[in-house]
């Protein structure tokens, strides 16, 4: 328990947001938070999330407030990918060979737990009260029906920022001089489809596996949900030959399901409904600093770093955040000042490495999937990981199933990379690749490298 | 004279506001100029501001509207740099062979001037009235005292963003999902200073002269005033050993400027005076895409595309990008919408080169004029240049005095850097620097590329 309990805002009550509750009212501080939306708990989804994959940081934050058992009662563990082909192939993918699993969740029924998680440790929630302004110096924050109408005036000793992508709070900072900032599309949307769950409430595929349809320049994955049900995501261009902008009606969409995912058939009608009846969203990485406002202010999450979802890691990243904005407070008690300032300075780096990372996935994902030489890399990779799997930990890995930091599993993802391209100049390389000889030379790499 | 004259407003009156409105006057339309701030012409100047340096492209988009000579009136030519160096060196760099120069005007004089040619071309200039939003589709303002006071609406045809690096245009647009936009500060900082006529009313340095004092980490540079003067800008990091934050007293400023800019002795007083009166201002690259918004709002100048001014090129791109709309809408009469079109995906690949090549010159300026082998180098180009004017134009050239695009002098700028890189590595480059040797490998490495 803090010595000194304070009076704290929370603004936004997403994933993040509620977490951080939870985090601070374990410490003894008064947590009001403020959500412009109504309590998700008494509404319908959205109907534009991508499920999550709860991985190594984001079971660490949880469990660090004890929920980790709680949540794993809603999420299905996935073992592997399951590879859907053009042709009907489809092949498996074990995450790891001691059974690593990324944890399959809805966003809403996840979101709906946490707030009552939060409130049950003594967070007062505000919902449908919209913050307009943040005062940043006197940690002041003004909400209102509208940009224009009278506004209401709170004065708390800290503010929280966990509004997302599209963050009011962040959006004060950035009038700021000197604040860096930056946000960038990638050409591609996303639209939430679902698979419904077979009529005796099992699931239609199987269950522990991430499904992946990859098509080059689109892709149709799909994770399962505990009611038997998938949720789908469509990834594909706004604009271009295949693209959301040329399937204007039903039977184009029929059509475009019937000729890309064979496997999916019985499914068409509801993914063609909710092709219509779901919004196209689009993808943003979005970069920025400073993250605090001396001890006033700080961003937590999506608010201080969004990335493109391509690396299953946006809330894996807001949660280890809050890990790390723990730890601080416990190694600096009560310095709030000191506590924000280590806090954005280590976690700035790890932020742009998740960003860079996500986005290479999505170039991955995009152009290089048809690429023989690229899949016959991924191949060498693979089979040296395998035999020597204390001196090549792929990226996916790190990323993944540690706590290492982002920086680290980027760095050495570098490393690893600048070995490969050596190794696929090698002559008749498409012959040998899987001989000693290319082993051999991997690993008088690796040692090159290492002394 | 367009056959279908439009109501069009601008929204900023500075150089690049000003400008445009004079040729869409001569086009015919209607044209009003909102500005925040009051009428330069009845106000004193803000003490923030670099002299301009006019060049080509500047030159080019006045002559549009036969205002070359009117301004030449107030500008004076620079046809070499004057370096100071540290221990009281003085030596001069002729910007070309043929008398090229850069022309240095005050920027609120020429404003002033812009105003009144705007004002005789029948624009209308609003002052002091503050443009809180746009309604993009509509192409309608929403003026008024403050961001929660009354607002009166404004419609137009069409609404022109020239309201600079902070654009509230552009914050609308920023607004909007898949628009890019980052902004990025750098940690020097400028300040204005003013070195004063002689008693006689002549300019105590070489008036012909663009004076710089390199300093490494910070620098000083000087540009003439028609009335005697010079307007000096005070280039330093905000934080850090030699600063703006460690400079806190008088003494401690006239101690600064008596041990790095001896050469200034007589002028102390005055631009002690000067550093404790005049702001502290940042710099920033902001880029964004798109820049408009169907045929309703375009963004032109600083609000598009905001540069750090280590290249004098943020006001000769803006009046370029005028240049350029108006060849378009010679090309597509009162096709609103293709000009908008073409001016955008023409302008944004050379905005991002201007935006470079300024950035790699702070670059240059602040880490590489202590590096023997860098000064080395640039002795070798102006070497080679000079013995082949045609075969090595400098990337300071093709920017300054060429209407070639920003991108080619990219290109050509990093075809040569990839060549310099194999010359520095040489073998005993420093001996045989300006051999014939030297001159014969780069003779052949350009062949090489060319072939």
């Amino acid at each position: 328990m803090s010595q000194n309990p304070r009076d704290i805002a929370i603004i936004g009550s997403g994933l993040v947001g509620s977490l951080l509750a939870i985090y601070l009212r374990r410490r003894g501080h008064q947590v009001t938070v403020f959500d412009r939306r109504p309590d998700i708990r008494t509404v319908e989804f959205s109907g534009r999330s991508i499920n999550l994959a709860m991985s190594t940081r984001g079971w660490k934050a949880l469990a660090g407030v004890d929920l980790e058992e709680e949540v794993k009662k809603i999420a299905i563990p996935l073992y592997r990918r399951a590879m859907h082909s053009a042709d009907g192939e489809l092949t498996y993918q074990d995450y790891g060979k001691q059974g690593e699993a990324i944890w399959s969740i809805s966003r809403g029924i996840l979101n709906r737990k946490m707030i009552d998680f939060a409130e049950e440790a003594g967070a007062e929630f505000r919902f449908n009260e919209k913050v307009w302004d943040v005062e940043l110096p006197e940690a002041k924050i003004y909400t209102g029906e509208s940009e224009k109408s009278h506004w209401q005036e709170y004065q708390f000793d800290h503010v929280f920022g966990c509004d997302g992508a599209f963050s009011r709070v962040r959006h004060r900072m950035q009038r700021r001089s000197r604040f860096n900032y930056s946000q960038e599309f990638i050409d591609l949307g996303y639209k939430e489809l679902t698979i419904p769950a077979a009529e005796d409430g099992s699931h239609v595929l199987d269950k522990h596996s991430f499904h992946i349809w990859p098509r080059g320049q689109f892709m149709l994955i799909a994770m399962p949900n505990i009611d038997g049900s998938f949720t789908c995501t469509l990834f594909m261009p706004f604009e271009g030959p295949v693209s959301f902008e040329k399937i204007t009606t039903k039977q184009e969409a029929m059509d475009f399901f019937k000729k890309y995912f064979p496997q999916v058939q019985k499914e068409i009608e509801n993914l063609t409904q909710n092709f219509f009846e779901n919004p196209t969203s689009a993808m943003v990485t979005m970069k920025c600093f400073p993250w605090t406002y001396w001890d006033k202010v700080a961003l937590v999450g999506d608010s201080a770093h969004a990335v493109v979802p391509f690396f299953g890691q946006g809330m894996n990243a807001g949660f280890e955040d809050i890990d790390v904005l723990d730890a601080l407070l416990n190694r600096y008690p009560d310095n709030w000042e000191r506590v924000f300032k280590e806090y954005e300075k280590s976690r700035k780096p790890n932020a742009d490495a998740i960003a860079e990372l996500s986005f290479r996935n999505f170039k991955e994902m995009s152009t290089k999937t048809a690429d023989p030489l690229f899949l016959l890399q991924k191949k060498i990779e693979r089979k040296f990981a395998n035999a020597h799997p204390e001196r090549w930990v792929p990226a996916y890995s790190r990323v993944t199933f540690s706590n290492n930091s982002y920086s680290e599993a980027l760095e050495e993802g570098d490393r690893q990379e600048g070995i490969m391209k050596q190794i696929m100049t090698l002559p008749d390389i498409e012959e040998k690749w899987d001989s000693d000889e290319v082993e051999q030379k991997i690993l008088s790499l690796l040692e090159q490298q290492d002394s």
